[in-house]
């Protein structure tokens, strides 16, 4: 029981703080024959990389990782995989306000709380850096998801900043990759640019909303009742920092929704069932359904802002604080590459699982 | 790691389907000497219970807990705590329509694809009777909270049914329980009346969102960062049967937010911290600051109406299918007790969690 | 995390007193399409029973098993099964003497000191009793083995009651079941039934080894580095009431070979390599050979004897104590089920394990 | 459910293989506040280093340790601590035999079946080289118990070396540092002396029986039933390479012992019960009773020799094989450290676990 990892037969536990020596983590689980190496999850990496645009943190760290451990001739073998990413750029001295200060909306104030120690440069543990670390370990995900399901495709994009958000009808998949905010939607990115960027100057930041989908899941994964596929991604999304929100399909609407609108009709394809809609976002009683697993969670606007705010000191002094140094006006972008990974990672486990605990589907239909 | 419990060190397993013998909870990690009695626990158990109002299902089963060890002398000994439920009223018949087929909207595709083999007598162990067995297990956390933090509450109210949500202003704890739906806000409790008995005559369902907020916790719960008290509330709400989404304070709201908006300001108190707002919904970090926890999730409607649906059956044919017998217009209403007791179990284990793992808070303010 | 479980993948908790209402056991992860039958299970109840011969103690209980979840048309669901015990033979008055007291040898003073509560009728969860649950989950684990490895067999025996072993040149296979020690040599079992004659007389008793040897198992299983086979099976039998010391294959005996003695040579045969030796158990490295896998156990003799003993009350106060009522010379004979029942458990945990991780073995020899 | 972790709240993973970049451990719940330093840590590494005697392996790894996270101000902050060891002195070349060649008596074959891929240098993963990431592990437990229960003393001596044992009545403590043995009888470790050189020479091995005891522990760790101490004790120890028993107190010898003999009697001292001796080893119902808790276990001898030995290669033809290069005549030895390191971590676990389930012992006695 780590209260630092996550998964069951897939497990990845993550370490490092925002300024320590390094962050890294720990995969225990991985299958062996999945081929592993550095540069792949760099790639990965450099997509999540702070200093890539003007809208996110200027923290310039080269975010190299290095595989310590669990991988031979290239491949997997089935031990451990450890990885680590050096810290080098730890502009401490952007921090001296918070060594006896604690900013509104961080954690500053509760790790002091509990734990009577904390790592003030930069967050510490809980800082979103950590999530370096979740990416790094998502690129070995992928890998091995290439391997046991290669049909299976995970894309995440932005849907909302602050109050915009995209057009459904203008989503084209391509345009994820050209803006600097994963957007799908080329006049909404556009939007977001001009918003975020008198944001910035304000010294301000919103908050966002990201959607990650997974395409071609088999059917059958999920562990009822407490480690359904919808739990299991609902705390991992809402595990990352500053997530506020998880929804899987129609979400919070499908409050709104009533009996005949909400369920998703079956038809019998070539191949199996055929679903009429997908307002379940691909999971049924917690397990998928073949359909397109759709996840989406809201991140709040980061509370490091260049605005005074009212706090108290560890000695409980009423002060103002501002934080200075490097600021996202919008860290939900950065949060993108994250679901990936966590969506790749909790995929990844359940397919173990689910061939370790049933062996494979045995339901026949037709 | 069961896949069907849920908890680190107060670890609750449900096991059971919904027309075999019985169901229950085995209850592992309950401290000493906490007082347990079956007519405290049946308390909490008839609140849950079918049959209460024409909004909720007509099953009649007296749901009556049987303590099966663990208890000595009326006090908990440290032991597993095994509470069992009998099954009562199974009038199978109702169910003999969907032996072949399956369900829209419901497990019965994903169980048989995953397992080969499926309990089809009211959804089996899918049925979200299994959350009689949360509530039991909830009632014996809520006596170990009594004795551990006897000045937590846990309050759950309904705050949307379908398009109509409360009114926070007109916001009545005592309105709660002197309705059907556990509304805190009398004017929408009458709309929502008339509302739901539309839906119950024309056959038809409606989704619905639920709020529960525990006041008076102590801060420094919560272990970061996968054991965060956010990501164990999201967890325990979203493996609720029927939940599609779970918010935690501001929730999807949260996207909107400014970073100037947002950051809840903090005071010094006689007591410590004060803190100007609750945007958070109490925690920072993943970790409790002492506010109230404000955790909310939205239930799709019932997929089990009276409109005929598409479907198909084991061997693929094609065919309509209406789910006669009991049907509930609005599942979410027997969903608020199902979310207290959540509350209360997630709260337990993090009580015993921080004091293993640091003994208790270690960092003083002021 | 339950204290009170066991395994990974097919997790096993207990529950239940000596003399509270009933005891069992909930499984989760027996895998689908298993046949589960009461009476199956009963028969492996059966031989654990009390009351079998005057060696054994002499509480008259039904053991009737009774199956509340997990089963549809005689098969496992995959969901957990729940398996339930009633108490019935609760002669309470024979305990009387120890609610003050702390019987020397048992757990009486140590849970007192833990949990500051009790439930002294019989040792409550400290009983020998809760191994009736394991039997149970052990029939789960044979049916289970039987449909994914059927080949393999796990049998039983004892190997020595105090100072007197068994002749492993007389061990006959068809012996065990034909005296009340299972053991293979008709001669040590004379032997033991004299000897345990006086001593029963005398109100004394005796420890013994017990040894268990699973044929047939594929190579492959076990999960190092903490996950090993071998690093599982010490902890199934170490958990079991009375249990000093666990020997895998050469056991304590290891430390007095010369390498040259103690290795295993290896040669090919038609099927896959073959052994000349099994000084390992079957186990190298925490993970199986295919070799017979070799389990023994050493229990201490019974605390609860009639010559008058030292001790102490709750109150501090030194006094002598006698256990009257029902015991046993031999304790170590009923262990003889319930270390085949762990056996069984354990590698059934492993196989569902090893087609988790790994998928079956990848590494082709020939 | 890390396969490559052990503890509960405590809890430790290991990665690395012998001849891989690095090695390490990731520890999780070390309580925050605790002194943490790498020359401490290096100390116990030092104590456990190749290179030291004759008697055991010449590989020269400075096995210098590197704290990358977790640790602030010399403190541990309650977030992961991650310890890596660099690998230098990695002559792979002694090892070219092996890559087609499995090793008898090594987990070769088994990886090679189970995974379908293996580092062969130097054995990988199932390189004893792993328990150097152990010792780093049990050198913060030694310095967390050093703050929560700092009177735990811990020591780890040899207690047979072959067939020649030590005498319990020469038994003396400050012995133990004084030879390459760790052996308490100065006598004893004259003899073994002597017998491993002419095993050095004749290029065999010989195994080991090593014991470890822990003093003044508090009475009421442990957490029955499958948590119970000396469950958790056993596993760590038997998960240690080599180890093919384990034994607690009297261990095997129990089973000759009479219940008048074994039993061990209370009284009354003034500071609470104490016992007349000690065959239980420390711990009753699976809970320490605040008596000496006293651990044994047997090491193999090394299959490592340099007598040709018959086994098969990867295409399953059979040969003969000799491993050259580094050897040890008893493995034994470096077992010792190894041994101290375990128990420091079940007893640190065991200390938070007890605070986090009961918040300390309930039961008055006296």
């Amino acid at each position: 029981m780590s209260l630092n990892s996550f998964g069951h037969l897939f497990r990845v536990t993550t370490w490092g703080e925002s300024h320590g020596p390094a962050l890294g983590a720990t995969l225990d689980g991985c299958p062996p024959g999945v081929p592993v190496e550095a540069a792949a999850l760099q790639h990965w990496l450099d997509r999540r990389k702070p200093g890539q645009s003007r809208f996110v943190t200027q923290r310039k760290e080269p975010d190299a990782v290095e595989i310590l451990s669990g991988v031979f001739d290239g491949q997997s073998t089935g031990t451990p995989i450890q990885l680590m990413i050096r810290n080098t750029d730890q502009r401490s001295k952007d921090y001296g306000d918070i060594v006896e200060k604690f900013r509104p909306g961080h954690a500053d104030i509760t790790y002091w709380q509990k734990y009577g120690i904390r790592d003030y440069r930069g967050g510490g543990r809980s800082s979103a850096r950590e999530t370096a670390a979740r990416v790094a370990a998502g690129g070995v995900a992928r890998a091995a998801l290439g391997v046991l399901t290669p049909e299976v495709e995970i894309i995440g994009y932005m849907v909302q900043v602050g109050p915009h958000g995209i057009a459904r009808a203008r989503f084209d998949r391509d345009e994820i990759g050209r803006n600097p905010f994963w957007s799908p939607d080329a006049q909404a990115a556009e939007t977001w640019g001009d918003y975020l960027d008198g944001l910035r100057k304000a010294g301000d930041s919103v908050g966002a909303v990201v959607e990650v989908t997974a395409r071609n899941v088999p059917a059958g994964l999920g562990a009822p009742v407490y480690g359904k596929l919808d739990t299991d991604l609902a705390a991992a999304m809402m595990s990352i920092n500053a997530v506020k929100a998880v929804e899987i399909g129609e979400g919070m609407a499908a409050a709104t929704l009533t009996g005949s609108q909400n369920a998703d009709e079956i038809f019998m394809g070539p191949q199996g069932p055929v679903y009429a809609s997908n307002h379940a976002g691909g999971i049924l009683g917690g397990i998928s359904t073949g359909q397109d697993i759709v996840v989406r969670f809201a991140v709040k606007p980061t509370s490091s802002i260049l605005t005074p705010r009212q706090t108290i000191t560890r000695s409980g002094e009423e002060v103002q604080i501002i934080t200075r140094g490097r600021h996202d006006p919008c860290v939900g972008i950065r949060a993108v590459p994250v679901a990936e990974a966590m969506m790749a990672c909790v995929l990844l486990d359940h397919v173990l699982l689910h061939r370790g605990q049933v062996g494979g589907n045995r339901g026949r239909i037709g």
